[in-house]
């Protein structure tokens, strides 16, 4: 999985009967920093979440599992809103396995 | 899912023949910009789309799942016309969970 | 699904016997201008194409649909050949859609 | 498979029901000489492992099936803890095949 | 599938009890003039494959079709011992479709 923040909504009229009560949510991406780091992708919501909320999403067929929906032509679902990140461990890590 | 333009088609004579009556068209990913980014893939058409037009797309499982075809070797396909794009947020994300 | 070329072979006695009888094409994905981009794939034909040809080719569990060889280890394949490419839009893409 | 170290924990408390239970550990891929490489992404623990450990992880499907949850949305999974890498090969390699 | 060199091998004693009796692989990814490119994979051994040996490696679904161990979270095998590779076209290809 990976963290997002939702952005906003994309809106399409015509499209695939199975997407059909499915929010498409514009999901940009974030690091551990909560910097964005590369390109939104659009996930269906499975959990409520809204604009501006820091979530969990998750790609793939993943994606159709989360949404319940495995008829649906989804590839990517929002699964979680965090609550709290914690990074415990930033350094350079250590050689503790014979390499 | 992922905002993209049809740009063109291909035809191909010799093919699988699950693939036959399959629309292919050339569908160029865009960012939130509208701007291009990245290579065009090849995606089958599901939902009546023509060239020019902004669309969704979707891709692995998912594009044979659009296209009702779980026996064709479809890795992309189309699956709505955008209408509208809100983005709301896009702004540097605040760090409203603690990290 | 991309367009490629096929450039060469892989010749492997030893391999997976669900592999067995399986062409296996070395193949250099172009882009839209025919130029190559990226690394060549190792792609199983299915369409009886040659060296030199112009293909569409597919990844993933698309491969193994398109071989018809489930229980092959087979992650890509060459699905078409193709004959034409119509690109028929590449001006930077208008913002026809609400952004 | 790849390499990884965890380096901390997510917290969603409202999430998708089927992830229930699952501990969501931050993992930064690791080369070869046990430095960071790109972004850490989110995995769920199946072999017991804690902050620091270097450990095996998967993804796509075979972090649903590590998991023993198929219906869960699962996209990566941590499946076992290294314990030795070896490296006996980093020379270039000789063209030993003909190409 | 892609090319690729074993390089070394990975122990991981607690595991995944689905891995147990699986060679872990270190295998680097090779380009066509058998150069490293891109980061070294775990993949699991499926044909008898030793250090040194240039290999064919298959990722996702496909790895575990090789492995013949569906339930087991493996998303890349080596399927195949390279004996020769012919790269019979390398020239810039020429427009022998209409683009």
């Amino acid at each position: 999985m990976h963290i997002g923040k939702i952005i906003g909504t994309v809106v399409a009229t015509r499209k695939n009967e199975e997407l059909l009560g499915s929010k498409l949510m514009i999901t940009q991406p974030l690091d551990l920093e909560m910097k964005p780091k590369g390109e939104p992708i659009i996930a269906v919501d499975t959990v409520g979440a809204g604009v501006g909320e820091t979530v969990l999403f998750t790609t793939g067929t993943a994606g159709r599992i989360a949404a319940r929906k495995m008829d649906a032509p989804i590839d990517a679902a929002i699964v979680g809103i965090i609550d709290e990140i914690d990074v415990l461990l930033r350094e350079a890590p250590d050689k503790e396995v014979s390499a």
